[in-house]
């Protein structure tokens, strides 16, 4: 079968935070416009919405046709793709196979959520909905309790100490300092994560990313829809969703993170590179401990040694493989379906130059993986330089 | 750009109704396991599930992973698609552009709704994230009383009868007598709907679609993957989404069903038929007046003649084009994310003639037409019999 080549051709990005003066409508149609600003088309041929639970979060489903129809592109096919908390990376995944496969010429790409108007607990429950109803939900186990029980089972198990845990945090904090859009621009030290607020034992507040409202949307183009663009082009090299056993508790070993080893694995094999090629990584650390065995699924890490590796520096901007380059869930923000395109974003912005004093210089290739429930889902895409 | 041949070769139903008794993924994994019944192949590519609100209709989301993982398919990609009560048929459409275009050998299409378990008010709110929460919700204006003034409007501009409405009711009742799956098993008359219950002026209890759970599956096949299936093949000949200004008020003509004109529009010149070839269709009748404005939006009625053609006969079984021959959405039933593949499922029977007592003698061409919102989205595909 033949092949098109598929590039993101421009992105939009708005801030994350307490954005109390705009509506979930409003976020995706200015990540949009951003998004298709200078396009020579001006519609894409298709719009992909990922979203967790505008449902809850704003009582509106139907957020294809409704973003299409309010970006004046009444006509065009539009969808909202779910996969819990990898909404946004599944989304991009079904968009890009399908402009990989020449069924689409173009396809925009939006990720958006609007938690900041459900009161804490609501989120809770809102973010409960990756997991089982039956089976962990309503026998009180929140999203935040299984990441801890992992946590403390990571860390017993392998060997994890404290001070070790909070490493991702302290470099996703330190990344974000100098990013625009990243919601906490602040920088933390180990012992403000280990003396933060207990959240669900062992994790504490600064273990765990916030929530906030925000929308982020990529323009997928083929070779096609990318002449006579003036905006500069990053390939989609690779990219593949894959699936876990859907609970923790139904898995042989839950320090693996399965589905981002086969995504990351597929992900690579498509775009014909090693692990090694990578000059960077934008990896799902919506909990310290996630982000650690993310490392460890996709190679870079031995097992245990994911954050012990980040606290030696390794994954600090300036080390070897600098992870979350604008500040990572933690720091940059996770407005849950929207995260998954924040991500490819950014690695849109450093493969183009434009990341600003975020820049890693010279980077070549990069890897953004996003992960729906504790790893149920996988989405991972592999970006280059366009030639 | 080379395409390949798609087909689904194989489909699996749940009854629908009050299903007090079967979780929303035991209806899933029912659906799934009978369409991969006979598989020569024990996995597909991907999963795709359609759904509009789980999330407050079992508590919950993420039912790609869930449902790939009870099926024993972890590993495999899995998403879940939305577009309210589209959400069947564009889950069906992205699947079907992916195996069409090459990008996969095969992908099982399920749709699914849990109904039942919400109080009829939860029901109507849930409905109604279809429309814009902000204009049309939060001001009192539920999906019935919507598409009650859209009813209203219609008899009044174009002369409709109470009576001329009835007609597609009552086929739809007529045909559903002798569908296994349908909820509604019973003949009505045109009196019956007439001096039925007023739900929203208008609109009687018997011209609205009623609330059930439900499931249905079809899997997807391109050549390869067909080889060594023992099962009948339909060809799945063109398929398009296409959407409308997403509220009613927005658009110049509200009786001018605008997305799904273009997307029958589309589908049949994918499938390069004209409108006359088709023997038979699954039209979403989800109130009557939608049925009609839809049989007018794909040319078979005038304008202002949908209700009126099908009192004079002919959409009825042995007329001209019969429609809705499991009983459409007022009879077979609505599970609303579930309904766009129940449609499907339904012209597979008859083109592989596996209907029963429900068989269209030698239908050739069948299309089916899944609305989303009044119209909002619309996804129509063509069917033929396999070569």
């Amino acid at each position: 079968m033949a092949r098109s080549k598929a590039y993101i051709a421009s992105v939009g990005l708005t801030g994350i935070g307490d954005l109390w003066d705009k509506s979930l409508l409003d976020l995706a149609v200015e990540a949009a416009r951003g998004a298709m600003k200078g396009s020579p088309r001006k519609k894409p041929d298709q719009i992909f919405v990922g979203n967790m639970f505008s449902a809850l979060g704003a009582s509106q489903e139907h957020l294809g046709a409704m973003t299409a129809s309010a970006l004046g592109m009444a006509g065009t096919p539009a969808v909202k793709v779910e996969a819990a908390c990898s909404s946004g990376g599944s989304a991009f995944n079904v968009a890009y196979n399908l402009v990989r496969a020449g069924a689409l010429d173009s396809a925009l790409v939006i990720g958006v959520e609007k938690m900041r108007d459900l009161e804490p607990e609501e989120v809770s429950q809102a973010l409960a909905m990756a997991e089982s109803a039956e089976y962990t939900q309503f026998v009180g186990a929140t999203f935040a309790a299984l990441n801890g029980l992992l946590a403390r089972y990571y860390m017993e198990e392998l060997n994890v100490t404290r001070d070790e845990l909070s490493a991702i945090p302290v470099i996703d904090h330190a990344n974000a300092v100098t990013a625009a859009h990243a919601q906490f621009r602040k920088a933390i030290t180990p012992e403000v994560v280990g003396r933060s607020q207990m959240i669900a034992d062992p994790l504490r507040l600064f273990d765990c990313a916030p929530v906030g409202d925000g929308a982020a949307a990529a323009l997928l183009v083929n070779d096609d829809a990318a002449s006579g663009s003036k905006r500069k082009l990053a390939e989609v090299l690779g990219g593949k969703i894959s699936t876990n056993e859907f609970s923790l508790y139904e898995r042989e070993d839950m320090l693996d993170f399965k589905a981002t080893r086969l995504a990351f694995k597929d992900a690579l094999s498509m775009a014909g590179l090693s692990p090694g090629k990578m000059n960077f990584l934008e990896v799902h650390d919506a909990f310290s401990v996630v982000g650690a065995l993310s490392l460890e699924a996709m190679g870079y890490s031995k097992r245990g040694n994911g954050s012990r590796d980040a606290k030696a520096g390794k994954y600090a901007r300036g080390g070897e493989l600098p992870i979350n380059t604008f500040g990572g869930l933690k720091a940059r923000g996770h407005p849950v379906g929207a995260t998954g395109v924040y991500q490819i974003a950014e690695a849109y912005l450093q493969l183009t130059d434009q990341a600003g004093k975020n820049q890693i210089e010279g980077a070549e290739y990069a890897a953004t993986q996003n992960v729906g429930g504790v790893d149920s889902t996988s989405a991972v895409h592999i970006f280059g330089r366009a030639a």
